[in-house]
């Protein structure tokens, strides 16, 4: 059972303070363990790939290869269900055109004085993308990805995957195939996020690394850091729901238990002004609990971490969100529009009735790669900028030196960097 | 004597990786000192505060309190001299209008069948910008860090910095009052980020921090990110100058002088096609050096890491430049637009014999707070979309659920995510 909190308590900030502090994720310390598999992936190259590989992984990539070749990827294509091929065209096809919509301008242009100045996007070159094997090991995942990647234009997008055993995950495969990735190598853990930043005999290095891990992945992403670029470090995923009076309690359940059955670490929260659909959204949690495959999961997520909190009015429950600042936010309200200018602080929002936030994790069009543990309030979901950058620009002519260069010699001299000084005053004299 | 590479030496392309390699840091490892600082301030608040800032800025800060108060910030404008006040001013508007075209627009529109989707930006509250004491305390730094989160829209924009003895930097305060930010605390380290993090009795916490700092800053923002948001880590400066024979020796070396200058560890380095001219920058520089203030840095730094790379033809330039990914990239040639076009790798490109990278650095209006050690590779210089973050919208009609559902539907269900599943079929029945 969930906790229930209530705003006209006279200890909800305190209890609610503690909600939103509470960790949720126990890091394990394998910093030690995962510096020595660096270590070796750059002194050995391939053979320390192999090594680990048949350690960790338990097959041999001496024989297989470390690359998985494009007559497997059509195997693997050809093995998954037209259906669900179907499925993964549709969710790619909309990923791709909301994420053309995000690619930047470049803005050039003359100030009054004559001086040039403007910033330029390009396409990141190469792209490392980490999938995770076994059952993290998710199609949507790719997609979510590898589309934004090459939407930015990303020439090399190389994908590592663990394949525990030797047997690759044909969802995956496919899932790489249609996003347009073009190479993919059949590693995993700290040993594959080493050889993207590093490289090796048969893997080119790149310049970042994106995709979710394990607690190895994730401490080898902060160590290779600063030699690469990485994306964010995810953690479990969370759901908030703001909810009124007229809403099928049962679709709400299922809202929080979709979330929920992620992990017993996700995190499921409702917020409402009506103690009635809260009482008839717990006892629909509890029964639809007992029809889930994933329904130990969910049931540990939503007894430790799961919450309903009453508000006084529903305008109360848009600082609290703001607050907790979730990586997706529901908003099962008769007016959401109005309620949306107010909001501040979330991953994404879906909007109304029908916009469950599993629709936005596959077909929606948006990004599911969001920012978790309260980041939202810092950060922004995965999308095309993330696989560019921006360079500035400056050209000023002779005539705009002499007017701006006197200021730039001033400011020069008050830091102490004669230098800098001379190099402006050597163009004026 | 900075090192000498030619592109038509057999020898060339392991000499230039050699040379992309070096280490230019030693990071000394305070990581130890920092966790007990940073769970010292969350533990004990203000009072930590104080311990630190006597023992390590050696005054009492109880007696003059945390906060520098208006009157001590008016007393400091009033101390700076009026013409450099005036260049603060113009730094200020130049840099205020080129970052307010940064500004990115929100994004909503319905596609082909009925489903809404957007991007909408807002600003993060509160923002920490860190401002280091002492000789690397600069007033233009403050301008280019604290002008574009105001831009943003942050609403509230802390800056701390450390006062050694108590002596406060005037010219720091005043670019902090023209920039906007909104308070300003004397603390400084470990103990300054942490407080910023995780708030104490009299600083209330920020969403993101930012700014420059040593090791001990450097340490604690990597140790406080996750709880925070925080900007890139820099490394020393750098500058790239691609020059062809038309040039003034004299300009060449002094801008090759203004990088070194920095800091020993700072970089410069000039590829050009023509031998006279590397042979004269190098006189030219070795009698600058005897001339200039902080001579003795910079001539360590040319020493050290300096380099005069020759190559056949400038075409060749480019894809060294691209391999080095300069922070700061000049292009001191003929036709600098042709060449531009070819560049992808650069944090700032400045144009043209009379653009020195000095000029950049205080009054051309882009930012100087630019990827270092090849992070241009990766990562774009400060800008507003450092200060905002982009929240995605997604609004389903059920006309548009019929549609998509079933393939959501069926990723769910091969994903093993019968939650997922239930909460979009449950709409549909």
């Amino acid at each position: 059972m969930a906790i229930r909190l209530d705003d006209r308590a006279p200890d909800f900030e305190a209890r609610f303070s503690a909600f939103l502090t509470t960790k949720r994720e126990v890091s394990a310390d394998v910093d030690a363990a995962v510096a020595d598999i660096i270590a070796d992936v750059r002194a050995r190259g391939d053979a320390a790939l192999h090594d680990w590989t048949g350690k960790l992984d338990r097959f041999d990539s001496r024989a297989r290869g470390l690359r998985v070749s494009e007559a497997e990827i059509d195997a693997a294509v050809a093995a998954v269900k037209p259906e669900v091929m179907e499925a993964l065209k549709l969710a790619r096809d909309r990923i791709e055109s909301h994420h053309a919509r995000q690619k930047p301008g470049n803005d050039r242009y003359t100030d009054a004085i004559g001086v040039e100045l403007g910033s330029i996007w390009t396409a990141i070159e190469a792209v490392g993308l980490y999938v995770p094997g076994g059952t993290a090991s998710y199609p949507s995942s790719v997609l979510m990805n590898a589309v934004p990647a090459k939407v930015a234009g990303v020439d090399r997008l190389v994908m590592v995957v663990p394949t525990p055993g030797g047997e690759v995950n044909s969802l995956v495969l496919a899932a790489a195939r249609l996003a347009g990735v073009d190479e993919v190598y059949r590693i995993g853990g700290a040993q594959a996020v080493a050889a993207l930043a590093y490289g090796t005999e048969t893997i080119r290095p790149v310049a970042k690394i994106v995709g979710p891990g394990n607690a190895y992945v994730a401490a080898a992403k902060r160590r290779v850091f600063g030699t690469v670029g990485i994306d964010m470090i995810a953690g479990p995923s969370e759901v908030l729901v703001i909810a009124d009076r007229d809403n099928d309690p049962d679709w709400i359940a299922a809202d929080l238990l979709a979330q929920a059955e992620h992990d017993k670490a996700a995190q499921s929260i409702l917020i409402t002004d009506d103690v009635a659909l809260a009482d008839a959204v717990e006892k629909a949690v509890e029964r639809q609990l007992a029809a889930l495959p994933r329904g130990g999961i969910a049931s540990d997520s939503w007894r430790d971490y799961g919450a309903v909190i009453l508000v006084e009015s529903l305008d109360g429950a848009i600082p609290l969100s703001d607050r907790i600042a979730p990586e997706h936010l529901e908003l099962a309200v008769a007016d959401p529009e109005a309620m949306l200018g107010r909001i501040r602080n979330a991953g994404a929002i879906f909007i109304g009735h029908h916009t469950p936030e599993a629709v936005g994790d596959y077909v929606g069009g948006s990004n599911h790669v969001l920012p978790t543990a309260r980041s939202a309030r810092f950060s922004s979901g995965l999308g095309v900028l993330d696989f560019m950058k921006r360079t500035s620009l400056l050209k000023v002519p002779p005539m705009a030196l002499r007017q701006i260069g006197p200021a730039a010699i001033a400011l020069a001299e008050v830091e102490g960097l004669g230098g800098h000084a001379r190099s402006v005053s050597i163009r004026l004299n």
